[in-house]
């Protein structure tokens, strides 16, 4: 599925050691600098949630032969991602860091952590400095990653106002989910549409309006969502739906002009995935991120001496780890391809089975089987389920079936669906210590004009900062 | 505790920008490679068990202004770390790849996994270069990390074949802990140290004979230890016993010589504290590994353009996570400082009153309180025991004292112990998944000549290698 990865590799690093490392970390004079050139396409990948057991993990869904490409990337450093005010941070909080530089309070939208000012992000500055600019998400474009780099809000929740700073942007590209703010009961208003248009930007829908999009337009361009505005997981898109690489690489295609262009592109249902503590459909999530990566990838090796990509997390979420207690060492990530649907989707299901009362324990089991492996010992004998693992899922299914969720013992989730989902997950050997984010540092990695400032250990400030002065960015 | 490194940070990076940067990736013909230099003198700790969450878990016992030493290294890279037959690695098979650039299986010291041809170390290499070699450790000398670089051997349980290696190893200086092979019922039998004065090692204890130790001879240096021959964890130290900063100075000062010098640093008891869940302990240790990197340190600042120091692990241990499913975002670390030993010493506590029968369960909870801090809400409001909790820890009491662990439901150590380590981490907000170690890959942090080659995600294999490419030695 992914072929062609390790031929790559070889390449990349040749380029890279050829390419930037010969102009890192020394003083030069303006007019050397101008020769070597500064990146002036600049990509800004973020996987919500994603701790480097979350890359890691991928290994459950490649081929044994094929890595991530972003872990192909020459250069790697670590961030620590504590909030002004919480040890452990949250998205907006995060993502503020991440888009401007600075410390921010727990649900600031790239503002201080006071609300008495507006922080200029680097997405903006990259406007200011003649550079298209495009924002791209899996989630809701309205969600707190994204919006960090468009809007200036006291809280993310605050959806309308930070959605109506979209069509004020001047950015020339927006693409992926739809607006959380402009939806009712899952449908979507128009209002925002509307706005959006009177601002002069095409509101798209889908790959043929996409693939028609002419560079030099303005555009918001979104694809089938669920209830909250974001796209499906991968592990349950439909076949024709754009995927976030798809929404890259035509954002790579709308954005290319000769002054350069700032393109952020979060894969936000990592970090979703993650607080179910859903593991498969977190692997998938990572692969579908990791294929978006893969096209600017493309475009850097047209462009090695003006391109800057940097790939990194907001926060680790959920605390995943690659061992589990019960299978100590006879770990099997590999079980996990036996998923196939989220567990969002299957709670979905199940919440149907409660209403109409028309599915029986044993067709429960049936489910199981079919959507998680779970009792299809023909596809793997650690699959099985003992006496003990069907009485607990009985006592799931009726607790999914009466309502009755007694002393939270199934935490927020459906609980059939989270016995199913932790079943599997312990079977493959894979843990979870919280349904929340945690303190973990996340990865970062670099390639291209100025990726050699990647490598090391800073705070994710550092980020930000590091792409202003690669970039020679005015704040 | 660690005051002045903050200042450290600043020069640290300047001198790795002016010193190292200038040299690294770029083809260069002999003469300007020699004038640069190559590191003659090679640092190589390894954190047993510490994967990023461990590194970053110190914050619970550093002040607020103060950073590890080790995540000031200008250059950060990662490392898969599986076996040639499992995906969770263990300590030999690790230690096997980070001293010889080998795969290999579980178990098995320094030779190719099918057993039929020994893998030479970098630190034979070294040697055969006319580098001196020193080995440190915190854990036995003959323990499977420190082995992996003296010895070859078919499995690292075979203690006596392992630790007479030492003696035909040629090797300058062991130092830290003595060798669970000499050891009977905890105490030394003395026929290794019979067998090393032969081999023309003198062998030492304490301070003071390490203190007058006289560079050019060969030393055996250990200091007081546990029944397994490990040193003492740092937080149950005494004061005047020898660390692992004193072994690392100490061997530094041995092995220093125009010739060069290898110089191995085990931080072994991480990954013992780990496979207990012990967080506190854990970030006792991390520290105390930490203060060993500073003493290399200072020798990098004297020999910048001819030192090369790499800090990595072999593997993670425990799956810890820096976020708890109790606690949510309101984690607190620092309430892990409250704990006053380990919990290995607390058990043993626990085992005499077990066999004395002359403790009560209110005297355990005053125990609790002086040891853990659990109900000095004096301390912390956020210590208190709510009656669910001593409900729990009357339960666990009863079982160590009966020694009736049913269905091992505390695992596989003492109950009372293992209930109030998990306790006080739930209450700071610090999860575990396993006793055992997990799949994640493990931080490498580089500073000094070649260091940039430890930029990226790469395998465990490729740190040797990379050693032994930038300091041309001969495989």
């Amino acid at each position: 599925m992914l072929g062609g990865r390790l031929t790559g590799i070889l390449v990349l690093i040749t380029m890279f050691f050829t390419a930037s490392c010969s102009t890192a970390g020394r003083v030069q004079p303006e007019s050397v600098k101008q020769a070597a050139g500064i990146p002036k396409y600049i990509f800004y990948f973020i996987g919500d949630g994603m701790g480097m057991a979350h890359v890691k993990i991928a290994d459950a869904v490649l081929e044994d032969d094929q890595v991530l490409w972003m872990t192909t990337l020459p250069v790697s450093g670590m961030a620590s991602t504590h909030a002004e005010n919480r040890y452990i941070t949250g998205s907006a909080a995060a993502g503020t860091a991440l888009a401007t530089g600075r410390k921010t309070t727990i649900g600031t939208i790239a503002k201080n952590g006071n609300h008495s000012e507006n922080l200029k992000t680097i997405a903006e500055m990259s406007r200011d400095n003649g550079m298209r600019v495009g924002i791209v998400s899996s989630v809701s474009i309205d969600h707190a990653t994204p919006a960090c780099f468009y809007a200036h809000a006291d809280n993310r929740s605050m959806y309308s106002d930070i959605a109506v700073q979209m069509a004020s942007s001047g950015f020339d590209y927006f693409g992926g989910g739809y607006a959380r703010a402009d939806l009712e009961d899952g449908k979507p208003l128009g209002k925002l549409i509307t706005i959006m248009q009177d601002s002069g930007y095409n509101v798209i829908r889908g790959w043929e309006a996409l693939g028609k999009a002419v560079p030099g337009q303005k555009y918001w361009a979104f694809e089938n969502f669920d209830g909250s505005g974001a796209l499906e997981y991968a592990i349950d898109r439909a076949p024709d739906d754009l995927t976030l690489a798809d929404f890259t690489r035509n954002g790579i295609r709308l954005l290319d002009n000769d002054q350069g262009f700032f393109l952020m592109v979060e894969g936000g249902k990592i970090d979703w995935a993650s607080h179910a503590n859903d593991a498969a459909t977190v692997a998938h999530e990572v692969v579908d991120f990791d294929l978006a990566i893969a096209e600017a990838l493309e475009f850097y090796h047209e462009h090695p001496a003006e391109t800057l990509i940097v790939v990194t997390a907001d926060h680790e979420c959920g605390g995943l780890a690659l061992g589990y207690a019960d299978k100590a060492y006879e770990s099997d990530i590999g079980l996990l391809l036996s998923q196939k649907l989220s567990a969002q989707v299957f709670a979905g299901k199940v919440a149907q089975w409660t209403e109409r009362k028309n599915v029986s324990f044993s067709m429960a089991l049936d489910s199981a089987k079919v959507y998680f492996g779970l009792g299809n010992v023909q596809l793997d004998s650690a699959l099985v389920l003992t006496s003990e693992e069907k009485m607990a899922l009985r006592q799931a299914y009726t607790a999914s079936m009466t309502g009755q969720n007694v002393g939270q013992k199934y935490g927020e989730g459906d609980p059939l669906t989270v016995s199913l989902t932790k079943l599997l997950n312990h079977k493959a050997g894979i843990g979870w210590t919280t349904g929340k984010h945690t303190a973990l540092p996340v990865p970062v990695f670099a390639i291209g004009q100025g990726a050699r400032e990647f490598c090391g250990i800073y705070d994710n400030t550092d980020i930000a900062k590091k792409i202003i002065k690669v970039a020679e960015l005015q704040p």
